[in-house]
């Protein structure tokens, strides 16, 4: 691997989770590796769950770890080409990136959406941008439209948690008061397109994922009838994609309760509102897995950094 | 010691302050302890010495320390059982302990009080709640009603500075422009009692601390009667309790200068305000302690985290 | 050299940049010296470069790192000698200094100028405060009117660089909408006093920089006349020194472009605006070293760091 900007970088994702089940086992055995090595973590965005778990998975595989929160510690970025550089934006993508590619080995970038502007949020500017003038290797710590490091966890959990060969996961929408990015539903989507598992998307209609990613994966708009024999249920809320960034219900017949989980194991990538996305009763049962999930967020990044890193 | 929330998970204070001069005597001695743990640090509130000391004891031990602005790094906690979570604040805090106590093996919580709400700043409800959730062991860097590492350091500071087996201790209250919280007062007398001196609190009438905590230590309103023969003076403004979080005085009678220290040591936790709670001359003297004060911090910090580390 | 406020504190330049060249060819070989030592990086202002090159230069050679925002993880610092502290300032120089001293081996310091009190920009109030209470060495990051690792990482940049044995350099003004300080030009004019080549700096009337920072330096009003027979043209905007702090000129014909480069050496220090200070066309072509410039700024940290480390 050599870099992971969405799950296409994953070239066998069945030995990705393998190794990741094996570091979160012995996760200080390949502080050699990272010996010298440093990793830029940059955030447009906040974050708690990515942050600490890179940093993570970085100090374990022996790495330094320099974070700049691009909001706050440094100046606003250019992203235009040839734009005239006279109003608020004192540097350019061009520069940045080619700097801070000099100061680390890795560069890890969060950057969300704007939900206001879907066509340069489908073309991933900020993602693009940095890959395109960074000389070293760049990991998505979550984009306008993809959260690739949230999608190798989840696969992680279910191959660890699922009892049959061909589990059923049904991904389903649920209500939320804002106005929610698509990265972790089509991450989710696009990864559960590559484990063996029977997979179906359920939503309230003017809901529908980019087709482009959703592909000829069912969607069925009754949700009762897309959660009958679920072996795991993924609550997640987002935002409708036609209407682009609208929050179109807030249906709280959409939320996810014990009688509707029905013995299935919850997922959900956490931050959760509770009542909202789901019931008390389903995070304090011990059907949830989000806790284990946002475990695993550690060893799914050292797993693909100690690609990255024996590829450098 | 299996937590340091507050001076009660002391067992035994003369060894604590015995290993804290030990270890400022020869702070890389235990390195191996430290590998491959991590320290999470989080703030709710902005800190100098808390933050740094804390990072530096903890680094000495060999740790890796991961720091966390909680306001401005991460999103907004619920900390109420069974809330309907459809307004700021985006996570709770059974999956916020729970997900962190997974990247760290043990959190360090900094938060205020609200100064406005008595109920919920006695509740602790802030630090409590990350005990009881977080799998980990938390540790105190302030919280709304107590700051235990400074009165661990206070008590350091106290035993190597005195020159008399039962030196006179006074903690006075000193005017300031701003209502500040109790915890620094509340911690140093709540060690005073520990500790085998002569204890006393002087402060203007209406600004007596929780009567639970400050038990039968002698109060005495007239501030040169309670300075009388002193060896050290302790100066620290706070609000009032019974009208809780009020200024009721700023009299700069009550400024500590030479003339009322009378060749005491003078202490104060930093930071302070110069000619409001203690005049120039006493803080460019000799008679200041409030750098080593503040130097001790990282072995206060250090000692703790080290019996912590022996316990995990 | 036992801190690096500014050039001034460099004995031997050829032999700084010497080791400069060294460690960038060796960076991991000196890690014993900064075992066990702590570097605190204190930041008024927001920086890119120089956060994540003096974090990087430290690492190297094997320090802990500590970052503390002064203007948002703290409090407000009174600089003032004698004040009566009862208005925002919670804490004086004397004890963060003084305190901070007791935490770290070194103290980087990074503040800009106000620009608009040119009597306190010219006293460096809070670098020279720093050094003044401070304990430790104290190195500049940018301050009011210096920018000493800048002209050092431009000095070995040059170094590298040069063709001839005596390189005519011009330190040319260019267009910038907002005001600028003057620490960057202030400091490479000094350097290029203390190397063996021809200097001369071009700006519009109105623009001249301190002259006891200029002294005999050709300042040469024609930037076309100026420029003619360059090697190296470093462009750079400030504002007015005698009319302090104020915008005289946005006259876009002093902007950098390929013809007036004429085949020089193009450099800038960064953050720097396209085609408002230089054209696109210079910036991206191989007559632009400003890249490399940003990669010497880690080894031009390291090599002040190492010296200081070898004089603690």
């Amino acid at each position: 691997m050599k870099q992971y900007l969405d799950l296409e970088d994953i070239k066998d994702l069945d030995s990705l989770i393998k190794n990741g089940i094996t570091l979160k086992n012995n996760p200080f055995n390949h502080q050699e590796l990272g010996r010298n090595k440093t990793i830029g973590l940059l955030f447009f965005n906040s974050s708690l769950r990515t942050r600490l778990s890179t940093q993570k998975a970085a100090q374990n595989l022996g790495m330094n770890v320099m974070t700049l929160d691009l909001n706050t510690d440094s100046w606003k970025l250019e992203f235009e080409n040839g734009s005239i550089m006279h109003s608020t934006k004192a540097e350019h993508i061009k520069e940045a990136a080619a700097v801070i590619s000099q100061y680390v080995d890795i560069i890890g970038l969060r950057a969300f959406p704007t939900l206001t502007d879907k066509e340069q949020d489908q073309k991933e500017t900020i993602l693009k941008s940095f890959q395109k003038y960074a000389s070293v290797p760049v990991v998505n710590m979550e984009s306008a439209t993809a959260h690739p490091l949230q999608a190798l966890t989840d696969a992680i959990t279910i191959a660890e948690h699922s009892l049959v060969k061909k589990p059923k996961v049904v991904l389903s929408w649920a209500p939320h008061p804002k106005a929610l990015p698509h990265a972790v539903p089509n991450s989710f989507a696009k990864v559960m397109q590559m484990m063996d598992v029977d997979f179906c998307i359920t939503h309230p209609k003017g809901y529908e994922l980019n087709s482009e990613i959703t592909k000829n994966t069912p969607i069925i708009y009754n949700q009762d009838e897309a959660l009958e024999k679920a072996d795991f249920v993924y609550a997640k809320n987002w935002s409708s994609y036609a209407e682009y960034g609208k929050v179109l219900s807030k249906d709280q017949e959409w939320m996810i309760n014990l009688k509707k989980l029905n013995n299935a194991k919850f997922m959900h990538c956490l931050p959760v509102r509770r009542n909202v996305i789901v019931a008390d009763e389903v995070l304090d049962s011990d059907l949830s897995l989000v806790i284990q999930q946002a475990n695993n967020r550690t060893y799914a990044a050292q797993a693909v950094l100690k690609e990255i890193l024996e590829n450098i």
